[in-house]
């Protein structure tokens, strides 16, 4: 976690949530009340977003103390502490709704993922996540994947070459796609391939790419590009896939199977703030 | 939708997508080529966000026209265009994932809001968000509420006083609460309080508070309070609440159920950008 | 005090006052000199605004304590000394004219407050500012007003429906304003009309509104509406009020009266930094 | 006036004022609805920030069109047009206040500025401000104290020596102070020097100032130093000086009389916005 | 080159030269004054940042006129006309001395570059640019070298992988950190290794490395690694290398030759602003 | 060193460098080693920018400890250790080329500028540099000329009146520029002329300037000039002026010759970051 970068979102939470201050909790307890609260689970999962819970009240009051019992990327179950908060009432009050809005998201991406990447367990297949990432939190939500065991694909457009069916709509060939971008990007790019045929991939790994992705494609003709492909470059899966698909397009021997709904689509995990009693 | 709030969040998106820019798009498609291309529904849903993916393209060149189809609120089905883009192939390749990933999330919760909205039709009870929105989004999810019929709950802790069990725990009475916070807080302020049984409820209102909340009561004690409570002043209902419930609770008289998971937890709506064949 | 809020405020004054440092204290004070200094006061007042001066020193040099000897909202008279500073020479000089800036004003409206504040002693009336404040200061001069005894109206135009003359124009009746204010904004937001005879006022009342404003009356229809409203809903005075009419309107019963003068034209207390002999 | 400068008071301004919108109006009143107004004076005054006005308005909206009807420095009388809005009533209403804030206190100091130069007129003593500007206005009202026909003393602690009575007392004498200041300033850089008496003030002619400045003295005492420095270099009058003061003090033949008073305490000039009849 | 990126360098430059103005053009100069000016080499060299310089006016100013007359990336000849400007006098003189030192340095940079480019015409191999660059401008200097003709090497840490001897230092060997830096990073980052001789070439080979540095070799060992390494992988060479030694490292093979002091030392290209008599 | 002046340009360095980390050495070198490193010099020269450097690594990582072995300003020879770092390997390594970037041209600009004072040693010219700075590093390269041992010509165009060559084209004379500007611009506002043979110079002078500068000028003229105008006011001589002419026009009598090249054109000084062996 790299909290330079943390830090504007966190604060752009804050003033959301708080342009003038808490009205209510400013209004009705004392300054000077000091309590102690809990991060309780009340459902099993993986958590993420510790340290950005941890940060949420140091940015509010830097007289908080933040206990962290569990560490991101640990599983819990339902009735689990998962850190202790200690300090003036009105400042953990504060903290408390953009804490667990960070914390109840990310470990629910975290807790997703890690469900895909259990069902590959034994596979040499792994999960990678997408673009399709909230705007504003992606590195946040590709940090989540990776502590649900899940590895980010590209962060962003400037640093990889992914030439899709969008582009070569534009192009006359994989082929003409491919030495174009060669020739005009820096060589530490890698270039990876959209590919929905067996012509098509083989056009593409004699172009020189370095990674393939097969999109939308039968089980049959996955197979097929991947067993004339297998040793020569990695090759990724995308597409709409569920829990169910993955397992056997794994065992098919692909790389890398990228799953957009990680991000797009989540549940957050319930996790409560209690206060004990004094 | 104001654009000056709106305008920082895309940009912070275009930024984190593009920090050096679109390296694929830029080295393999001529900067001349022209497109057309339509946002198309691939499942039914209720539109939100239109002018949000308007603003994309706007902020990343000025010469790509966008021609909306179908306004925020609507009901679309499968298969709709929604919009239409035409401009420089490579500024409409670059502004594609994130219009997207903006489009897709607020249509997602506005289908789902129109759902718990349904369902309660021919009552007189409306649905509510909360504060559980995704940090830094908090403007765009609550407009995607109301664009699915529901309503906004307070938009952050500056603006009305609710008091909550966490509150509570350190007061000695909801009626000293309400009493401080009225004296307290500025006069064009309303205060809630949230109770669970009837005495609390009739001393919050004796308190003189605006609006009282039900917070995981059973039917029938919230049967109990309603039927006290009604006729002075609005009565609202929170709680984890499905779609199954909240018939139920409305046919009560309630006036607002709050459901958290409009914005915790969604799915986004399947909409794709489809280039036109030249 | 908000810090995060005046942060920026501070930051701003500073950068504008030393775009490029002090060039007369850097050129002809050593870097080591140390002092001692005393912020004065040359005449009577109230004070308001101590934490911000502390802040201005804090944000310019941490070496520099501050020891502050009165606290916002006390009465002084001349010839005392609110607050000590110590520390390096140079740095004491660079946020001299700064933090007098802000104590001296804001110390101004807390000062002149408390006289509109004094003269309604014994009555229940309260005094009222506006959103007639300085731009870009509007947080820190609504604290003045409270720590001269009054307070709030509105912070802004987003936290409560005030509706007025200039919006009364557009409609057909106050009535239909009114239902259509509350038909749109949050359940948490009240709504205040200005109304100028009983007529108006009853019209109002009978609309729902939560608070009325009489704007520009004589005593005696204030009066006839006072005599008709009270029990029922706050009550509100406004337009050009002194000192000297104050009393008489208080004596009608009317909850609040506010004062654009706080705020839109003041008096700074005058207070100054005094170095002490070494 | 120098938009660039000025547009990220006027957007503070406007956040600060509409962090959510303007609820009254968007909630009551149609997006159709166009309007015109008027800036009306209802006191006499010089004018200052009309062009500041017109920021506002297209800052909120660039549909509105403005009209100026007179120029900022010109004298108007009560009853006075002073510029016309048309455009969407909603923008209008909510940049009202806004405008009217920066135009009354601009105003307000060019009118009292201009007492001062009037008094003046015959003679060849201009009037100077002073730093005791409102934190983050400062440009503003410079640009106020010109429009009322005063020069503008320095900007800031950059870009002028200005050696006082808190810098002397930490200094041996003033031929210290001010070769000291000589050698480490850049060489486009003014020196000017406080002093109390004739003898002080030729220990810094000799020293090689190029102003002077006559703090708090009587006038007999002003006179002795006048009429020694006169023709050598500019000689300026500070400290409290009311309008009545300032004509013996010219009569004496000072080039400057600086006025703390101008910006530190001020009235704002009363001017409305108005509705026209539809 | 993408102008949201250049816009915030570009604003502060301005602001550094201009925080109140350009008091000399504004106080003698006529605002209804207008001018034609050009860009006048007065020496050969490569072009570089022409849109730039007319960002730097159009910023400004968005009354002038700004004519190209040649395009980045061309040589041109002492005495040759680069662009025109026309608009109004005082703004075409406040940008002259920012345009010039933007468009000065980078065509240094471009001019620099395209010597190392052209001794090396008839070879394989291409000039590449290093980190070392100034602080701030890593986009414009990069853009420079591509108009000299050079490529770029990677913008940033973040973008690709370069294990240096500074890293090897604090691992076991070359293998250790090559498998380690594949097994953390994203699939689609590459991996380079700088490497001193044959042996430690065949270990990061061996390891799977994208990409190879030879750093401060003599060119035996240099032709002895090429020859080896030669139609596996591209090979870089580092180091301090003049224009005298690149030919022959060039005519061993390597694909890529970065310099550092295209960018961490460099002539401004001597380029006037002229205007143009009336 | 103003360090709130400096941050932001620090930071701008390191997201420049780091959008999203340092991904070799955070994938390879483990969180817990820990390192010692010096700053080396590898050639002899003048230091500036080591509490830059200093800084660079405390907005990384405040664990690291920076211990400066010499002060800014001294001369070093080769070989020598300017500096010492010692904390976790992976901070120092993220930092190592942006603290370079800063300290090589800093230092590279003291060096040069130091050249030129030395030329000058025994005479009483000073050397001055020019507004031909790096965009955005303004603040940092006049410093380093200071350190150096040159003084500052003014720092922006807000500071000085420096009417020139492009401003006298479109005015009558020298006279009426300088009248027009001390009528405009704020008392404590120097004026300099530049002026290209005595009869110019005698012009200026009677206006009432307060300093001038010979501009391309044969020494004869200038010595014309300089023997009727030494006295009066400073004289400063400036265009394109190399080491091997500067002791000539020295010779003369002259204040300030200004030399652009200190910051258009600067070689940056070798020193590397060297680990300590463990």
């Amino acid at each position: 976690m790299d909290f330079e970068n943390v830090d504007p979102i966190i604060h752009a939470a804050l003033r959301e949530d708080m342009p003038n201050g808490d009205i209510t909790s400013e209004s009705i307890i004392s300054a000077k009340s000091q309590s102690e609260a809990i991060f309780l689970s009340r459902e099993d999962g993986i958590l993420a977003g510790i340290e950005v819970a941890r940060r949420v009240f140091e940015l509010i009051d830097s007289r908080i103390a933040f206990e962290k019992h569990l560490k991101d990327g640990k599983l819990f179950q339902k009735g689990t502490t998962l850190a202790k908060v200690q300090g003036p009432t009105v400042s953990i009050l504060k903290g408390e709704r953009t804490a667990l809005n960070f914390l109840q998201r990310l470990s629910g991406i975290a807790t997703t993922t890690r469900k895909y990447v259990d069902a590959l367990a034994g596979t040499k297949t792994k999960i990678l996540d997408t673009r399709k990432t909230t705007p504003g939190l992606r590195v946040l939500e590709k940090y989540a994947v990776r502590m649900g065991g899940g590895q980010n694909h590209r962060l962003n457009l400037s640093e990889m070459v992914l030439i899709k069916d969008n582009h070569l709509l534009h192009l006359k060939s994989i082929k003409e796609a491919v030495l174009k971008a060669r020739e005009k990007v820096r060589p530490g790019i890698k270039i990876e391939v959209e590919v929905t045929n067996l012509a098509e991939a083989q056009e593409a790994v004699q172009a020189g790419v370095d990674m393939i992705m097969l999109d939308n494609m039968s089980l049959e003709r996955m197979k097929e590009v991947v067993d004339w492909l297998r040793r020569k470059i990695p090759v990724e899966v995308s597409g709409a896939v569920g829990l169910e698909d993955i397992v056997s397009i794994a065992s098919l021997g692909v790389d890398f199977i990228s799953v957009g709904s990680l991000t797009h689509s989540y549940r957050s995990v319930d996790i409560a703030l209690e206060f004990m009693s004094e």
